[in-house]
């Protein structure tokens, strides 16, 4: 064809293909305004403003600040208005209903600076219940006996091992600092032993009823962890204060499950014992009785899945924001969109919700700069 | 410059730099040879064979092929050659020390058509223990009563919810298959729980010991599951018959956790407990018994970090194989690579490992049919 | 609530809410038969049999197999019976209209071990035009003068430029190799240039036109290079010897261009130029002419997005295939998938299309084994 | 072993190995400061500074506002200072070297709103050279004449090509904004093509040296697009007002060749030419010519390689920062860490450089106002 002949309409008909007419409620996608002061050095709200219309995950981030204020400011019924039967769930400070807040969050974040924000959302109340992985607990902990430090990706594994520093992606753990938690938890774990004990004997012809003091689960113990580290730096001593609990239903999987682990060896023939069924009754309860439900959960895996599982007993979230950087197409659950979540009731249909494609890390100061604390308390 | 002048040394020096020259045994990238009949339809081994210096991920994925044909293959001494306290880990039929291999998987590869693959290696006694998450225990059993279907990862979640059907990627499972999961599994959890209830009422002086008939730990409970199903194409079933432990610590979190809420207000006041105290020591002694200790962990999250624990207890694997889609920018556990391991000393420095990136389901039925599966049992 | 109580219907209605009744076409989820003898060390035909319904993207290879299988197999008119203005496009030995099939690979591929496969395709006509980008046209005729070599992800930056080895993910190509391939294509510039100048001296009154001699374009200059490396182990020979073209708009943007740029110096004041616009007129044209059109885009970027565009002339391709490791979140024409490049006329709404998330090197040997080299030619 | 036994001290030794001494210079990891009013709807520097010690994708954010101050402040001497062979470059308004910066996006980026603040940057003379994709370069002047809009991923591909509606990600462009484009941008093409032919008319004994009026190249025509639209919402209209080149050697890769493949057969038998080998000399000498070369590369494939290519030539950038959502486990050039560059001599071994694992939107915005436009001009 080269070098003669005319264009076939073809070509040209693919190409110039008219559109409908625009409707109405088309939002033009739109950047930084910079005849604006607000543009230079912004403030959170600000960068988040001009976000909004800029496609991609930018808008996504914009996305979960408006569904996080929504969630945070919704207001119910005053507890007084309520039936007897309906006076579960969380009210504010004047008694009104306010949204049940699942927050879950993966070990490393706790490991990375974001611990120092998510403290703070502890602290002020700004979340109901917490799923975390085991690391999420214990660093948390750990960072109260000593620091954690800055490396880099790239430091080869042997030469850290023999010098006892442990990497987690850019930062590194002094495996002293393990020796030091041992230390500070060997005593806990051993008062607790002897609590079980004590309640053990003391059993009744119940048995070991739901409540009874000779059970102990992830969140009791959580629960007594955050009560004796008592150090305003630490998310399980806010958790602790503020009755929000911290569940953790595989809290073995990490260092407390070798302390654990190496306890069972001291204690024998007694044994310190977690049971995580009476954890899932408590969970799921807090989904039933809450007024509405929204979710925060910043990372994948097992964090994810339980506070989703959980909202399924209540036919759906209300709200949901997942950060992570999992992707559909492996059909993992960290990749899932919250629209699988819909398909098993887990979200409700009507809810809104997002999934921000990020490293938290780079997205979650902003957000919470932009929504939980855009004012000071 | 344009036009005139001529060219600096600079950009010369730069693009035409020398080199050493190449050490001897450099391997020369290589992919098929098209001149031999084997490049036709191929078979499994001969297709890894010129992947091995294709490099990419082609490369990783041979690599994990000679990784699990060491371990595999690996024998160390006669059984009664070794002194008394030497007599723990894995025999061959023979009496002699094998390797002692973790294989972990996420609960989407159980849903996925990966079961099959899964069960043969436990069918085969290739594997020593298991560690999966809630998912991977609770759909091996659901697809012994109904099936999961293919979908596609763009059907809409509220037409799917309206219909009682869930998505996991592109798949379907359609709600009625946990109706009849309740069904099946309600009385067996009577009958648990009244084993438990039988036995706390015998128990001695010495209180809920370590073997108490009345502690019941996932593990255990798993196994149970295992014989009760009763059904050759299960997992869970294979585990039982050949006593291969599969460790879940968090069992609670998805539909297993969803029957045991429920049967916690049907056996009010009992309540069946799950101790994960006694499973953490018992897949910690496994690893610190092994003679030698292989990792096969195929997806992310807490199966990966929970073998990757275990392992720290022996000082480190041997052997390790990663397959999953993670990415290390985020600091997740799941993107870790094995050098992260390294610096932990949950993989020894001298291991042989490797990190395959991709998807379980692309990668597994190969590799598998080129290692495991090579010949006919 | 724990302790007491009874469970709220609201969580059963959720958990237990009933299927619509299966339609007769769903198909089960379903992997490899370990009753047959198939699955031991199994031929590609057989793997990919046994990943049609494994879910994710086992799934996803096994729909790439079907297309392709449709897409190269496909047989329109006979030459004769069609009007002249409709006999472009590409024909079988007998004389029978085929489709057209673009294919597109990235750089890195052709360094890596894939050289031999994608050769093999060219060399035995299962393509009718290609897209790369300029290392994907360099590295080939650079591995005819040395070879690359297996190398490691972690290799030190620093080191191995004092060694002058250039890595490209796990591969390291010696800069030797770009001095060698500096003094092979020097004097081909040079008669290039020589044609270029002779051409444009016998100039008429029409000027340039499209046809003309004095008008080089990367992909004639591609053609002439296959045609002066003269070696069986390269992709642009064998294009050149079966006038199969190889488009590479930006060619200047890799080595060839460093020899272009140092060129312009030697041959100053004339040089050589390469005219974009008659290359697009030449794909655009293929597009146009071809009975059926099929994709086969292995990687993203430019290779990706140029076959799409081109497609768009016909108003759509009628088969695709996208391999690639892309998002969508991030709003790159890489990580778009197929629906996408519907919404654009780029691919038909009726066509066949996947893409398949991996790495090109994990599954392009195994497809095209189960494919276009399931027999032997 | 469960039940009785000791504890093997390989557990505890490698549980408790202990660490070397932290050296002083280690960085404890630690997030924003609640304790300060900064932290309330930080401003955008505060924002970096909480992130420096953050770890994983933050710290990364951080480093990136650090080398980009860096070379946006960087000062070598004053012009007259300099030997007339050294007096290539860029220089400040008082007559200091300062570096010249190479910027890359991705047409997508354009598409976004990121297009106000890469405009900001190229307007107020923050970039000294542009290498953008034929998309980046088209839709900056579509926007000229009608908007883009927000729309959704998961729109469907059928309905959206029927409504004439071209989604990018989550963005829709209406397609009879090609349609206005075409009617642009026709009229100016007539223009340039009788530019070219009248100086080819004139062109004497030399022939079409290097910088000959007859000599078209993307470059050349882009700025002549940017001069034409004159619209200050445009990046092409001020990088033409401040001589900023954009380089886009594939310019026929999108809506712009489709327009210049329509313009052959309008204009046959002439025909608008597109040099792309001056350009490779253009780009690769401003390079040769810098005093200190800094590279911002945001997105991958071609902009990301051309950009690297050009500082080879400088025997290695002085600064670099990525941007990309890449992973180099399939050794893709997107992927590819900086260290991969240094081993080509591409980014020099003691330049600062960092890697961005993240989509260019959610972080760019911030990173700006944190450093060019911390503050108002």
């Amino acid at each position: 064809m080269s070098g003669s002949g005319k264009l076939p309409n073809i070509a040209t008909d693919a190409v110039l293909k008219q559109s409908v007419p625009i409707p109405d409620d088309f939002e033009k996608v739109q950047g930084m305004d910079f005849s604006q002061d607000y543009a230079y050095n912004s403030r959170a709200t600000d960068l988040i403003a001009s976000m909004r219309n800029m496609g991609f995950q930018a808008s996504s981030v914009a996305s979960a600040c408006d569904i996080i204020n929504e969630m945070n400011s919704w207001r119910g019924k005053f507890k007084d208005e309520l039936p007897e039967h309906e006076r579960g769930g969380e009210f504010d400070d004047e008694g009104r209903q306010k949204a049940t807040i699942f927050m879950g969050f993966t070990s490393n974040l706790i490991s990375s600076g974001l611990r120092e924000t998510l403290r703070y959302l502890v602290q002020h109340k700004k979340v109901s219940a917490i799923v975390a992985s085991a690391g999420g607990v214990e660093e948390d902990l750990i960072k109260c006996l000593a620091p954690t430090y800055m490396g880099d990706f790239a430091l080869p594994g042997k030469s850290l091992r023999d010098q006892g520093l442990n990497r987690i992606g850019n930062l590194l753990v002094p495996n002293d600092n393990y020796c030091k938690f041992e230390e500070w938890i060997v005593p806990v774990l051993d008062k607790v032993l002897q609590e079980q004990e004590e309640a053990m004997e003391k059993l009744g012809k119940d048995g070991l009823n739901a409540d009874s003091a000779a059970i102990w689960t992830p969140s009791k113990l959580i629960d007594r962890l955050g009560k004796e580290i008592n150090d305003e730096s630490s998310v399980l001593y806010w958790a602790h204060k503020n009755k929000i609990p911290i569940f953790c239903p595989a809290i073995t999987d990490g260092s407390i499950g070798d302390m654990l682990f190496f306890h069972t060896f001291k204690a024998s023939p007694q044994q310190l014992r977690l049971d995580i069924v009476a954890d899932i009754r408590k969970i799921n309860s807090m989904s039933m009785e809450a007024s509405r439900a929204g979710m925060l959960i910043l990372g994948g895996g097992l964090v994810k899945h339980h506070i989703c599982n959980a909202c399924l007993m209540r036919n759906g979230a209300d709200w949901a924001v997942y950060i992570n950087t999992g992707q559909e197409f492996d059909g993992s659950d960290a990749g899932a969109r919250p629209d699988e979540a819909i398909s098993w009731g887990k979200i409700k249909a009507e809810a809104k919700s997002v999934k921000v494609y990020a490293d938290v890390t780079v997205v979650w100061p902003l957000i919470v700069a932009a929504t939980f604390a855009a004012k000071r308390p």
